[in-house]
C-alpha cells in the first residue's frame, strides 16, 4: 500500500531510525513541538518500539504539511530518512520506501571512503539507483568534543532540518535555541552553550556524500551461511529486521498455530549492544563464581574442560586450575556479543579479577570461546563436581534462562536465571504480565532455552490479574495425570507385571513421585525398564506413554509487585491458601516497573514513582507476613546482593517444601534511579539490607512443631543510621526532597519509622 | 399471550402454588421424575420464587404431555392450579389463567360454609362463572394426626394426581409408594407407613365443593383503605403479588429511572408469617433491652412515652416503670405481623420475661400497640436517655432497618440493624452480592429506612467482587465534595462574610468535619445560620446549596465472607491499604450463604458445605491479622451474642477512627444447621467464643506510641474441652462424621489444634 493518495499533497514523511536510549525519539518529539506549536504547519507523528528492555530500537514516523494530516498509517513512502546508529545498516532495511530522489541521513564516524568500504552493497545499488541525496555527519565525536558525552541528538536534529527543509533553516535554529534555553536554562550558560553548539555544528558539519556511480551496480556482499534453525532465519531474524509484518500466516502453521514459540532464540541475537564489558584476569581469579551468580544475562560462566577439551580449544581460549575443582581446568568464559555490559560481575568479583574493558573487536572476536565451551559437542556437559545447592556449584549447572532483552544490571533475571539452573529442567513457569514477561518472553526471541537432552521449561504468560491462578492451573493438570499414572503403577505392581527390577522401579517412583531430588534419575532408570519390557501389555505401554510425566515437575509462578502486591493478590491470595504444591517468586521492584512507574502497595512510604510524584503516603505493604498467617505457606524475603547462601537456601527450601511458597526477591530496578548506575545494582541491595530498608527472613512451616523456630531472622542487625543515606542514593527518594522537602522530610522519618517498625515484628517472631 | 397454539395439543398445564419452606416444589420434582421415568409421557417444569430468605412464595409450573414440550414460557392458561396455602386466598390471584371447566385443589382448613363465608367475592366469582372445579382437603390437619407434623405435602401430592388424573390413579399411588421406600426405607417401616398413610388420605379426604350459585353474582368486598404511599399500593403491592410482570413501564419513571427505590417499603408488607412471637411479661421485665438488641427483624422494641402518650394509647398498650428510665413510661412493643418468630429475644432475656406464644388473632391485633409506639406523630421521638453507644441506649435509637426478608433468626441483620441505630442518619452503604443485598435490598421492598426527619442510610449494591472499591468510591465523591466546601467556608470567614456567630460556626464546622460525633447538631446549626445570612451572597450560597454535605457521612462497606475473603478480597485488601476512611463490616458465616453454601477462605476445616461435603481440609483464614499487619488498619472480631459490650465499643471505635475499619462479625446461619435451631443463634454465638471456636479482638491503631497495648484479647480463656461438643451442635460438623468417621476424627483435631494455635498468637499480640 502507498500512502501517496492518502496523504494531503505536499506533506514531507520523515522516517527515523533510532536506539531506544540514544534520543532519537526525544529529539523528534521536539521537532513536533517546534513546528505544530511556532509555525503555520500540521505535524503528525507515530513512534514504533520493538519490546527488548535495553538496547531496542525505535522508528519515529513524522509527517509535516500546509493541511492536516490524519494518515492513520506508518510511513511506507518517505521523503527524508534518519539513521542514528552506524551499525543499523546491516542490521535493517533501512531505506525500505525512501522516494527516488529522498535524502537519507546517516550519524557515521566512517569517511567516503569508508562508506564504499562498509556499506552493504544493496544499500549501495539502492542509493545510486534511486539518485539518493546522501549525507552524512560524524555526531558521536562532536558530541563528545562538545562535552555532551553521549547525547548526540542535538547535531541529528538540527541535521535534519537543514536537510529536510521543512521550515526555514534560520527560523529552525532560532526555535530550537528558544528550546534549549527553555529546557536547560537552570541548569547554567555552560550546558546551554553546549548545547548551542550542537546545533550549530550539526549544520556546519553535515557532509553530502558524492555517490559513486559504480554503486549502481556494485556486486552482492558474500553471505555469511549461518547454523541456525530455520525458525532463526525464517521468522526470528525478519521480525528482528522490523520486517515481522510481511511474513505470510503460513510461516506459522504447524508447530507454531497455538501460538506456541521456540525457545532458545536469544542465543542466536548476539546483538553486541555492550560499551564495556568484562575481561578476565587469570591469575586474580579464585574460582568462586560470583560474577556468574550475578550476571542478569548468563552472559558469563565457569567452563569446565577436560585435558582433550582444552587442547581443541580455539587459540587462546584463557583456563586455570583452582583449589576446589581438581580434574578440570577452569575458564570464566564471557559471552561478548550478549553481555549488556552492567558491570555488576567485576563489582561482585572478591578479588577484583574481572576489568571492565570497551568492546573492541579483539573482544568481540573471543566470543569465540565462550561459543566453544557452551557446545554441549564439543565441551561434554559434566557432573556437577560441587554441590548444586550451594552458590559455588549451582554454576556449574547450565542457565536455562539467557541473553534476555532485560536493562543492562537488572534486579530480576538473576533470580530467574538460578532457577532454571536448579530445576530447569523440570520446571514449569506461569509468568505475570509485566517487566518478566517481556524480558521472559516477547516475540520473536526466547530467552528461555533447553539443554543438550531437550530439556527446559515450559513457560507461558496469561493476564496480569490472573497468574496465580494460571499457575494452580498448570500444576493441577499435571498432577491430575500423575495421580492416575501412579494408580496405573500400582495396579502394574499388585498384577505382577514386569520383571522384579520394573516393579521395585515402579514402586520407587510410586514412593517418590513428588520427590524433585532425584527424580529425573528415578523417571529415566523407569522410562529404559518400560520400553525393554512392556510388550503389548495395555498397562505397562500407558504407564511408558505417559513417560514425560514421571519427573516431578517444578511449578513456579513468576511475577512483580505490580501483580503479587496488588492486581493479582486476590488471586495470589487464594492459591496460597490452597496449600498446593506450588512456588511464587516476587520480583520485587517496589513500583510498577513494566509500564513506567505507578505505585503499588509494595511502594514504600515516600518513594516516588512517575505518576505518584508527592510520594507515597502509605508504608509498604508486608505480604510475606499476610501468607505467613496461613501457617502452612513457606515464606521468605531475599535479597540476592545482600546474601548469595541465604537465596540458596530459600529457594531449595520453597521448592522443596510440599505445599505452596512464596519468595519475594528485592530487584533494583532502572525505576529506581540508583546513583551510583546499575551496574551497583547487586551492591544497592546488599546496602538496603544493611540499614534495614529491606529484611530477609524465611519462615519454613517444615519446622512447625520441631524444636527449631519456623521464623529465621537472617538478616543481621541492620544499621539505621545509614538509612537515610540509602535513600539518598536513589531518585525515587531524592526526587521527592528536591519537589517537596518539608513533605520529604517527614515521610523519610516515616519511611524509616515504618522499617524499624517492620524490623522489631520480624526480631519477635525470631525469638530475639 | 397466550400459550394454547405453542403447547402441543394434550399437554395439560398445571400451576403450584406454596410456601418455600412447605415442600411443594419438592413434590412437584418428584411427580415429574415419576411421570419423566415410568410412563411414555413427557414433562416440563419451570420453578419461579421470590427472593425473601424466609417465608417466601413458590410457583411451580408443569407441563405433561404424550409429545415433547418445549413451551419456553410459564402457564398463564391452566388445566389444573393448587394452592398449599390458606392464607394466600387473599394474597395473590391464584386462579389468574385457570381455563373455563379447570380444576382447582386448595389446602384449606375450612369448611364448605367457612368457605363461603372467608374467600374472597373476586375468586368466588372467577369460580362460579368459569364453572371451576373445586377441591378442598384439609392437609395440614391429616398430617399432624399421621404423626408427620407440618410435612403435608405428600398428601397434596396424592391429591393432585386424583384430580388431574395424567395418569391412572392406581399407576400414581403405585408409583408414589415406591418412592416412598425409596425416599424413607432406611428410616424404618414406621416412617414408610405414615407416607403411605399421606398417600391414601389424600385420595380419600379430597373433597369436591359445590358450588353455590349465587357466587357468580357475589358483590365486591369492602376495600379496606390503606394510609400507605403511592408506590406501596401501585408498585410494591403488586410486585408482591407476583403480578411485576404487568407493571407498565411508566410506573418507573421519575424518581425511579436511575434504578432507586423508595426505603422503608417492607414496613408495609406486614407478611404475619411467625408461628410463635414473644409475648412481654410487664412485671418481670427489667428493662435491659437485651431482647430489641438481639432481634433480627427491629420485630421487637423499647418505647418510651409521656404520661399524655400513654393516656392516648390503644386500650391495653402496655407499659411499666424502669429503675433506669424516670421520665417516662417503657414498653417492650412486639410488631407480632413482621416477627418472624425465631425467639432469640426470649432466649437472650436474662429474667425470662418474653414468651413464645401462638400468633392467634389476638396477638396479630396487639400489632396496633407497636404501631402507635413507632409512630412519631403519636408518640413523640425522644431524646437518647441513656448514652447511645451502651448496649442498653442503643436501643432506644431507632432502627433504620426492619422487617427484612432475612431468614428467622438471621446472625447478620442484628450487626446491621445496630449500624444503623448509631450511625443510619447519615450513613452510606456499599453492600457486596450475597444474603446481606438480598435481605438487604431486593425489590420491591425495602428494610432500609429513615427516621422522622427524613434521615436515614442510602444503599446500592455494585457487584460481588468490586464492593470494597465500590464503597471506597462513595466515600471519596463525599469527600472530594466535602473538601471543596471546606476550602470555600475557610474563604469565607477569612473573608469577613456574614455575622460573627455564622464565623464562627463555619470555623466549628471546619475544624470538626471530620467528626461523626455532634457532627448533625453542627450542620443544623450552620445550615440555619446560613439560611438567614446567606441574601445574594454567592460563597454563602454555595455553601447553603450544598448543606446535605455537612453532616460528616458514615461510609460502610457490608458484605459476607464469600466477598470479604474470597472474592473481593482483592479490593478489600486495596481499600484498607489506601488509608481511607472507610468501614468494613463482614457478616462471616464461615461459608457461600446464598448460594447455597460452597466453602469459602473462612471456612474451618472439617466443616462441610453442600458443594465442598468432604469437609475443608485448610484451616479458616485470619483475615484480622492480615489486615492487622498494615498497622494503620482498625480490625476486630465480635460475635454480638457472646458480648454485647465489646461489640458496642468495637463499631463505635471503627467508625470514629479516622482510618480503614474492619469489623468481622460472626454470624450463625441455617447453613450451619444448628441442633438448638435458629432460635438460639445467638446463645451459639455465646457457645462459639465460649470453646475458642470465635475470638474476640479489637486492634485499634489509634493506641500505637500509647502505653496501651493496641491489640486487646476480648474474649475470655476459652475451655477447649468444650470444642468438640461445640462442633457436634452443627450439622456442618455432623456430617462429616456420619459421611467420613476417619477422616472425621482428623479434621476435628486439626479444626481444634488450628483455633489453639489462633488463640495462643492473639494471646502473644495481647502480651498475655
Amino acid at each position: 500500500m502507498s500512502d501517496v493518495n492518502l496523504t494531503p499533497v505536499g506533506t514531507t514523511a520523515c522516517k527515523f531510525w533510532g536506539l531506544g536510549s540514544d534520543g532519537t525519539v526525544g529529539a523528534n518529539k521536539s521537532a513536533i513541538k517546534i513546528i505544530g506549536d511556532k509555525t503555520d504547519m500540521y505535524a503528525q507523528a507515530y513512534f514504533a518500539y520493538d519490546s527488548k528492555k535495553s538496547g531496542g530500537i525505535t522508528m519515529s514516523h513524522l509527517r509535516f504539511g500546509k493541511q492536516p494530516i490524519t494518515s492513520p498509517y506508518l510511513i511506507n513512502n518517505a521523503d527524508f530518512i534518519s539513521c542514528s546508529q552506524q551499525s543499523y545498516v546491516y542490521k535493517y532495511d533501512l531505506l525500505a520506501g525512501l522516494k527516488k530522489g529522498g535524502k537519507f541521513l546517516l550519524n557515521t564516524v566512517w569517511s567516503d571512503a569508508d562508506l564504499d568500504k562498509h556499506l552493504p552493497a544493496a544499500m549501495k545499488r539502492y542509493i545510486a539507483k534511486n539518485e539518493i541525496e546522501f549525507y552524512t555527519v560524524n555526531a558521536v565525536d562532536i558530541a563528545k568534543e562538545l562535552g555532551l558525552g553521549g547525547r548526540f541528538n542535538m547535531v541529528m536534529q538540527s541535521a535534519f532540518f537543514k536537510i529536510a527543509a521543512i521550515i526555514p533553516l534560520e527560523t529552525a535554529v532560532e526555535y530550537l535555541k528558544d528550546a534549549v534555553v527553555k529546557s536547560y536554562g537552570k541548569k547554567g550558560e555552560k550546558v546551554v552553550n553546549m548545547n548551542n553548539g550542537a546545533i550549530d555544528k550539526g549544520i556546519e558539519a553535515l557532509h553530502r556524500v558524492e555517490v559513486p556511480a559504480a554503486w549502481a551496480d556494485v556486486a552482492d556482499d558474500a553471505v555469511e551461511t549461518k547454523d541456525a534453525p530455520a525458525f532463526i532465519t525464517e521468522i526470528q531474524e525478519v521480525m528482528n529486521r522490523q520486517e515481522g509484518d510481511k511474513l505470510p500466516v503460513s510461516k506459522f502453521t504447524e508447530d507454531m498455530v497455538d501460538g506456541t514459540f521456540p525457545v532458545g532464540g536469544a542465543a542466536f541475537e548476539k546483538r553486541g549492544t555492550a560499551i564495556n564489558v568484562p575481561v578476565w584476569n587469570t591469575d586474580k581469579c579464585i574460582g568462586c563464581n560470583q560474577c556468574s551468580y550475578v550476571c542478569p544475562h548468563a552472559a558469563i560462566r565457569p567452563v569446565l574442560t577436560t585435558e582433550e577439551e582444552l587442547k581443541n580449544a580455539p587459540e587462546g581460549f584463557p583456563s586455570k586450575q583452582t583449589k576446589a575443582i581438581k580434574d578440570y581446568h577452569f575458564t570464566v568464559a564471557v559471552s561478548t556479543m550478549d553481555c549488556l555490559g552492567c558491570g555488576n560481575c567485576a563489582q561482585v568479583c572478591p578479588v577484583k579479577a574481572l576489568d571492565m574493558k570497551p568492546l573492541d573487536d579483539k573482544l568481540k572476536d573471543e566470543q569465540k570461546f565462550f561459543d566453544y565451551g557452551v557446545d554441549a559437542k564439543k565441551v561434554a556437559p559434566k557432573k556437577n563436581p560441587m554441590k548444586k545447592t550451594t552458590v559455588l556449584g549451582s554454576q556449574f549447572e547450565q542457565p536455562l534462562l539467557e541473553f534476555s532483552g532485560a536493562c543492562a544490571g537488572c534486579g530480576e533475571t538473576p533470580y530467574a536465571k538460578l532457577l532454571t539452573q536448579l530445576f530447569g529442567d523440570r520446571m514449569m513457569v506461569a509468568n505475570a504480565t509485566g517487566c518478566s514477561s517481556i524480558w521472559g518472553g516477547s516475540a520473536p526471541a526466547m530467552p528461555y532455552t533447553k539443554n543438550h537432552k531437550g530439556h527446559g521449561p515450559a513457560w507461558a504468560n496469561s493476564l496480569f490479574e490472573d497468574n496465580a491462578e494460571f499457575g494452580l492451573g498448570m500444576f493441577l493438570g499435571t498432577k491430575s495425570v500423575r495421580d492416575a499414572l501412579a494408580a496405573d503403577a500400582k495396579a502394574a505392581v499388585e498384577a505382577g507385571k514386569g520383571s522384579d527390577e520394573l516393579k521395585a522401579a515402579l514402586t520407587e517412583w510410586v514412593d517418590n513421585m513428588n520427590e524433585g531430588e532425584g527424580s529425573r534419575e528415578r523417571a529415566e532408570a523407569l522410562t529404559a525398564l518400560l520400553e525393554a519390557e512392556k510388550g503389548s501389555d495395555e498397562l505397562l505401554s500407558k504407564l511408558y506413554d505417559n513417560k514425560d510425566y514421571f519427573v516431578k515437575r517444578s511449578q513456579w509462578i513468576l511475577g512483580g509487585d505490580g501483580w503479587a502486591y496488588d492486581i493479582g493478590y486476590g488471586g495470589l491470595d487464594h492459591v496460597l491458601a490452597s496449600g498446593e504444591d506450588v512456588n511464587v517468586l516476587v520480583f520485587d521492584t517496589e513500583v510498577y516497573s513494566n509500564t513506567g512507574g505507578q505505585a503499588s502497595k509494595s511502594t514504600p512510604a515516600a518513594a516516588i514513582a512517575q505518576f505518584a510524584a508527592a510520594g507515597k503516603k502509605t508504608k509498604k505493604k508486608d505480604l510475606g507476613m499476610m501468607a505467613k498467617s496461613y501457617g502452612y505457606v513457606y515464606v521468605a524475603q531475599v535479597a540476592m546482593g545482600a546474601d548469595h547462601n541465604q537465596l540458596m537456601k530459600a529457594i531449595t527450601e520453597a521448592e522443596a517444601y510440599h505445599g505452596p511458597s512464596l519468595i519475594i526477591a528485592y530487584a533494583p530496578c532502572i525505576n529506581h534511579g540508583i546513583r551510583k548506575g546499575m551496574g551497583n545494582s547487586q551492591l544497592e541491595a546488599k546496602l538496603a539490607v544493611e540499614c534495614g530498608y529491606w529484611v530477609n527472613y524465611r519462615y519454613n512451616p517444615q519446622l512447625v512443631g520441631t524444636d527449631k523456630n519456623p521464623f529465621s531472622l537472617d538478616s543481621k542487625e541492620p544499621n539505621f543510621d545509614k538509612f537515610q543515606e540509602f535513600l539518598m542514593g536513589e531518585n525515587r527518594y531524592i526526587n521527592l526532597q528536591r519537589s517537596f522537602p518539608e513533605a520529604a522530610e517527614a515521610l523519610f522519618e516515616k519511611t524509616q519509622n515504618d522499617a524499624k517498625g517492620r524490623y522489631e515484628g520480624y526480631k519477635v517472631l525470631a525469638g530475639k
